[in-house]
């Protein structure tokens, strides 16, 4: 399968980006074709603005998704998002590998989803969710963060870590159709040492090696709501 | 009261950007002291970094939290955070204006989180919710969405609002010790004419002068954890 990885680290000699190296070689070697998106090696610009696209539905007023469309259906977006938007068409698998940061992305890869996922392609109308523009491709989240596991789950101070994803894994994966795979999380990193990080590396490779035995996650399906996307009462 | 506001958004003429302006309004003829950030006018860059810091505790290795630390200590931010943290010390009410980008903040918002909210300043250890750096400070969010409200809830498309906020409210806000005052949103935006944008602003202009009156948001209390953060079983 062609792997698309967005990897979101600044520093190369980081944990993480060990994470994200462990995962190109582990699927290149399983013979699949890899390639990886650095967003802090290519300098990303993750700000959704007016410069996205070469020429304007609305010149006056920014309406941002609109624009979106247009730019879909002119084939005109900035050449930054449009070399992304290749990688993505290309690819049977999205890999986000990133580090935690406020319970969510570091906001170099917010602003590619920002950017890239973009309507009238990856989602437009009731074309969300099993219908979203990307069904058929599959993806999964990747991260090290500094808390520990049992900061995590019912009880927990944290909360439950699903809970704490869903923005993520729902509303940015499976909206767009994605087939989310269970993620991989590598607590504690800061603070383990090299044995543990070893252990936990192992485990990642295991996880991407079994990629095919994961049942994905179930999000919504579009049936089961009205043209006006209210619950269907099943009338 | 000093106010704070973040705003987000790239048009000047959106109506989120009069959710902006009407909140400027009221709050300072309410006799409050207002300062806005305004992200976009600002160009205002949301990647955290090696910039981010003008001496480095270990210039060889970034370790993004350790660097905050030493940079609180040696008063040595980039010059961009030194000001939004001048700002955040000030502030005794911060308010973040946004549209809704893939159920969370746009990405140049989520940066000025990533890389204002420092560590050693704003959190640290078990400094955290009800003991983080910010408590006595009160904070809201005010969002516009294209979503219908009927999108949100329990059993309905997207699920709870509550839940798909709750890395921001819980997560950044809560986190860093702000008590969160129950958020305002604005669904539907892109589609509704000028009479309903008339009653939101409205309702909009209610809700921020009835600010005393609300209930603050429950979170987490470090008191129930341990010193490793594990629920105390009340031994």
């Amino acid at each position: 399968m062609n792997v698309l990885i967005v990897h979101a680290h600044h520093e190369p000699q980081s944990f993480n980006a060990a994470m994200k190296d462990l995962a190109v070689a582990t699927l290149t070697a399983a013979g699949h074709d890899v390639v990886v998106s650095d967003l802090y090696a290519m300098g990303f610009n993750p700000v959704a603005g007016p410069a996205d696209f070469g020429q304007r539905a609305n010149p006056d007023y920014l309406v941002y998704a609109l624009e979106q469309r247009n730019a879909v259906a002119t084939d005109s977006f900035a050449p930054d998002i449009a070399a992304e938007l290749d990688k993505l068409r290309r690819a049977d698998f999205i890999l986000l590998n990133f580090p935690i940061y406020w319970f969510g992305m570091p906001a170099i890869l917010k602003g590619w989803i920002d950017r890239v996922f973009v309507s009238g392609l990856c989602y437009g109308g009731r074309r969300i969710y099993n219908r979203g523009g990307l069904a058929g491709k599959r993806a999964m989240l990747a991260f090290s963060l500094g808390g520990r596991k049992h900061m995590f789950g019912p009880g927990a101070i944290h909360g439950e870590l699903e809970t704490l994803l869903r923005p993520i894994e729902q509303g940015m994966l499976a909206y767009v159709g994605l087939t989310v795979l269970p993620h991989f999380a590598a607590f504690h990193v800061p603070y383990i040492g090299d044995e543990a990080r070893g252990a936990c590396l192992e485990g990642y490779r295991r996880h991407l090696l079994g990629l095919d035995g994961h049942a994905p996650r179930v999000f919504q399906s579009v049936e089961h709501f009205d043209e006006q996307l209210r619950p269907n009462t099943g009338a």
